[in-house]
């Protein structure tokens, strides 16, 4: 019993939330950005297609970024299926199911169900703008960590850009609608300077950016701790280096 | 033609069977869907998108985890091809064609052609969940079993994740406008507390959890059979060993 | 110049075409389909998904399935950027050239650019069945060729599954609305037997099975000519051996 | 403050710009042609899914071409975050953002806002034309350097298939509706053989060829220069050498 309180131990349980928030997230907010985009669901096939892509891709994310952490369960009945087989012991198995119906709950509570205008701005605006930022900026960290993969390939580099890129789609599916779902400060910039329009700039500079640190943070104190002796990611580069840009 | 008969060989045929199924069943359930939500499915550009990507996913999944098993044929066309080259026996390819032939009428059984509501209850959608779980928890082994590859890179887990979360898309383009396609206890629940509509969680719990057991067995005794000095998939961690979680 | 009709240089060359044409019939083939589907194309962003995920699965297929042979450029512009670059003969870049828009004319005159009714019958969907069949066909074996990648792992096995569910996608787009896009006697068994209508069965097994037979016979002897002391594909099996399923 | 304007440092800041170019082209694009194609984009989960795939599929491209140079940021948020957990210096992220910032705005500066035909000609279809194949053929050299990756295995070969895909489907979201996205020579050949229609032909050749020297140029000479020992791309071959057709 002890040991489900170890330290590798609440990691696990953390990544489990962490995922699962993130995957109910994508699925929840797609299928409630569908309905609102068409009043008869039942009878769109885009919608449909909407939500599968929104979770195929959220999935691919939730089950990536736990993997190494936790196995990347993000299901009670793939722990179900686990305890079956022997793999993981009945006792986390009910931390595992703990976790990630509470990361499901707290994803419904973030997900806006009421209809809002499709250029929201101001406070709410910029906490959901915050919340899917962390996403994709923990993703980010876990794709590019050099802990978890040392020198990598052209394979594993290309999948880690994949990674970003399907988190990336399934926040928009969710969001896009809402905020639009820049997640980025430079994609809300260029547009502004164009038009001339910087009304709601704050809005896609607060939320990202402290969403992202907060990613960092968590990333790298909580899920996968620092190795001092290990370096970090940009510094790595087979074309000629980059270390004389770093501190 | 005792060979035939071998336990790898009744493994491959095992293994096209279910593999067929799974391709089949997204493949027509696609297809039934489109047209349930379009009833002029020729006049629709987004059916077509629909169907196309349910086949692209599914097929991944279907050819993914019989690979290593049987070659991963799915298709008559393709042993025929492989026969053809000298790579498989004409009778061994016999009873290819017999498993493929087997599994994709099982799918069409298994998919409701019906239209039935979206807020569908009781006992056959407990059905649907349960099948269309066994397909994700089925995927998940595989693409997670530590005898196929040993010491993973994250090339390897981020494939492994991503056929997970493209198995999870074919199956909500097959049954997400029948049950939801939720495959997970933990993706209904969220709502359900926060919605605080408890209906038909027992579908979401039931379904799932017997299709991930069967899921579990199947894999582990019949296809994947235990090699019992090898270690089990969620224990191994690059960060921190989770040992101490499990029996 | 001679060097420009070795035997490596010819088969680059019938790489170049193969790939064009598979990539030419899979980008005309979805925007000659969403126009059918939606008399207005430029009013309907569906449409655009429909075409734009047809030439994405269809490049990623074309230019795998070519870049051990001939670099899998698939477009002229790619060619002349390489000769640029002096990583190809002009000579040779001309030969390039030629294989390429010999295959996009082939590859359009292939394309049905008339109507047809969904339930396409006798031998024009034979002939179309045929030939996207031989794509699927010839990319699975480049996908599945034990003497492209040896001893294969997880990432491998999972990449080349995605590239043949890719192809499956691109095809589903380009003749979906025509034949269906079957490409697989067992995924028109089943519907047929669960129907009891078998009226068109011959089309989807007489087009494919020699869509097929051609595929292998072209990249066996052709494109890949055999190294014969290598083992061919569904032999290799890290589960237990299916050797024994093999004459 | 000197090492901000070291060789290396120039070629991230440089390499980051062209990605965030990359993905707000895309981004912004597919928005715009959207926007065009359904007048109420908050109407229609068809549009939502075209700008999700295009910003998932520009995202990836967009990380995958600037992972080895800067690794990949193509965004402030992200940049900050590195920040904070001490992986960047503060001086090198102030010119990271102004160059995501200026790559930004000259993406919206070159997406056309305004409403023009499906058959657009002429100067500026040309250009459109040749701002995407040059992402294209950037992103092809990027996927085929043999400096990345020396001899690739399957995976990689795949992964850089699956890259150059993608972000021709990114293309095509964000200019079909105009150009039609062609990138590609031979891909408006065939048709213009078949119909007979030359009309436009110019635009297709000239647009492309430009396009594609530059950015074989940029790479070579300017983001990636070359080590002159090493061997180029389209020579390395595993089945039989393809030497003989290179000067």
């Amino acid at each position: 019993m002890q040991r489900c309180f170890s330290l590798p131990a609440l990691r696990a349980y953390f990544a489990e939330f962490i995922s699962t928030f993130l995957f109910v997230f994508t699925a929840v907010g797609s299928s409630v950005s569908a309905r609102m985009l068409t009043p008869n669901v039942a009878s769109d096939a885009s919608s449909l297609v909407a939500i599968a892509i929104a979770q195929a891709f959220g999935l691919f994310a939730a089950v990536f970024i736990a993997a190494d952490v936790s196995g990347g369960h993000v299901n009670p009945a793939v722990t179900f299926a686990f305890a079956i087989g022997g793999h993981i012991a009945v006792t986390s198995a009910i931390f595992y199911w703990a976790s990630q119906l509470l990361g499901s709950t707290l994803a419904c509570l973030a997900v806006p169900t009421t209809s809002i205008a499709v250029e929201m701005t101001g406070f709410g605006a910029a906490i959901l703008e915050g919340v899917i930022t962390f996403m994709l900026v923990y993703t980010v960290h876990v794709a590019g960590d050099p802990r978890a993969c040392g020198r990598k390939g052209l394979a594993a580099t290309a999948m880690g850009a994949l990674v970003v890129g399907a988190v990336t789609g399934a926040c928009v599916l969710a969001a896009g609608s809402l905020t639009g779902a820049s997640m980025n400060p430079a994609r809300s910039f260029g547009p502004a300077v164009v038009s001339g329009d910087f009304k709601n700039q704050a809005v896609y500079w607060v939320g990202p950016m402290i969403g992202a640190a907060v990613a960092a943070l968590v990333h790298q104190n909580l899920v996968f701790p620092s190795a001092p002796e290990q370096l970090p990611l940009p510094h790595e580069s087979r074309h000629g280096s980059v270390e004389t840009v770093v501190v």
